[in-house]
């Protein structure tokens, strides 16, 4: 076989994966006629102001890996994205990060205040369990299967993930940090729940056990490529492509690898993390090729 | 047979229920010993601020009056309780209710600062889910049956439930509000939740769809009950008794019962609610004793 002949078009099945979740988001997130459509409005604006999908389209890719169709897993990618969501407006609050801007619009608690903002965000969280358990969205899903995802999902947004990794991230700040502490930090922060949008794609798609368990261990080193290479783009990135300040995590004398290791050490950390990645994709073969699309833009990417 | 012979003791049922939910929550609250620890401390600190354990004590007498045992309960009691906790972490903060004071005690963020509240209130929320599905907790529980029960937690959690009711509520701040608006407001902000608790504490205790139907309605009457006595009580209601300023709800001109029907007609209709409630209870005779009593005491007490 050409390998050319099957050359994988990442561009491609990124849109068609994105464009699949965000009418499923605006299918599924409709604002009531009544006094509390401020928040539903508040919510939707800032789940459609863009975005790259990441963690929906992970939670696909996984599902594709172990041959399962969309149906079992568009309500978790949509919760996922949820989540994802509701961090941002709380990190971007005056209380948290206090930024005016997130992918170059105004942020939730610019445009709707903050009470409303507050209230959006955990309105998203709540929703994302919301669209895990809607008894018409996942009919066909076996029910211990689906409290398995959730337990990975609520696991992986809590105190033992991301809201635990973002305390930390916070009382770190202007402090020095060793490296186990940043490492923490990462695999918290960001790290858990990619990780879980993964796991959650195997686990709703019917993955065997090693499956699961290969695609879990993929995740991880994939959140930290992620991670890493946010720190290093942070430093070298260009303003007007990111749309938010260059350096504002490092102005912020936040810790970072490129801070704490330099650059270079820093970039070979992430390529030896996509190798080891992408060596755990090697069992689902020719299914494997969207993440291990996924994994190597991830680690190259510009912005 | 002697009434007086089985006369229900509720102080001691709500104590015996309160002291086995503070356990349980004690045991599944433990801070790690890492840099997260300071939101664990803070959820915490707010979940074992005292509380009369309302919503808790619901589930299980709902389970307890479909002949459920605790084992079943436990994990969702515990988990409306972290719900609950973080509504109020997040309502006393200063961009929403702006709150020093909560049950006597400093507010949540007054002693752990806004980004750590914030932060907790997320991790409490998330919590919550967690306890509903971790393996180790809830083995005996068919996945069906958890299912449903986690979807009527996350439905009463957010915006069709108390996250709309609190939207709406703030919307409405200062604005003359009709009782159609005030029904809205008080069915999700308060109710939504209460009605929850009952619903889940009947379908987790594997109660039938008619008993289910009668305790869901019984838990929507006494939503009501309970916010209008609410209203009443800080209207009229002493002061250090309560922990909290008497009349602040009037003073920022919000919405209440009594505001908008005067007070006899409002205890006129908490008498009416609270007889409608007690009349869904009568199909369960003894087991319904402590939801009657419960129902009567939310009807009739000074704090």
């Amino acid at each position: 076989m050409n390998p050319d002949q099957h050359a994988f078009n990442l561009k491609k099945y990124l849109e068609e994966q994105r464009i699949k979740v965000e009418k499923a988001l605006d299918r599924w997130l409709t604002a009531p006629e009544d006094i509390s459509a401020p928040v539903f409005e508040a919510m939707k604006y800032s789940l459609m102001a863009g975005g790259k999908r990441v963690r929906p389209i992970l939670v696909l890719a996984a599902g594709h890996a172990v041959n399962s169709d969309d149906s079992f897993l568009m309500p978790a990618a949509c919760a996922l994205e949820c989540i994802h969501t509701y961090s941002l407006i709380h990190d971007d609050l005056p209380a948290m990060d206090d930024d005016d801007l997130r992918r170059g619009k105004p942020t939730c608690h610019k445009v709707y205040g903050e009470t409303v903002a507050i209230l959006a965000g955990d309105g998203l969280l709540t929703y994302a369990f919301e669209l895990m358990t809607d008894p018409e969205l996942n009919n066909e899903i076996p029910p211990a299967t689906l409290s398995h995802a959730i337990y990975l999902m609520a696991r992986a947004a809590g105190v033992y993930g991301m809201v635990g990794g973002q305390t930390a991230d916070m009382q770190m700040e202007g402090k020095q940090v060793d490296a186990d502490t940043l490492h923490f930090i990462h695999t918290r922060k960001t790290g858990a729940l990619l990780q879980a949008s993964i796991e959650i794609g195997a686990v709703l798609g019917g993955g065997t056990e090693e499956e699961i368990r290969r695609l879990g261990n993929f995740g991880r080193n994939l959140g930290l490529v992620f991670q890493i290479k946010d720190d290093l783009l942070d430093i070298e990135g260009d303003q007007e492509k990111l749309g938010k300040p260059v350096g504002s995590d490092d102005r912020n004398r936040k810790a970072t690898y490129p801070v704490l290791f330099g650059i270079e050490a820093t970039k070979k950390k992430a390529r030896e993390l996509l190798d080891q990645a992408l060596a755990e994709l090697e069992m689902f073969r020719e299914k494997g090729e969207p993440l291990q699309a996924i994994a190597r833009y991830v680690a190259e990417r510009d912005r």
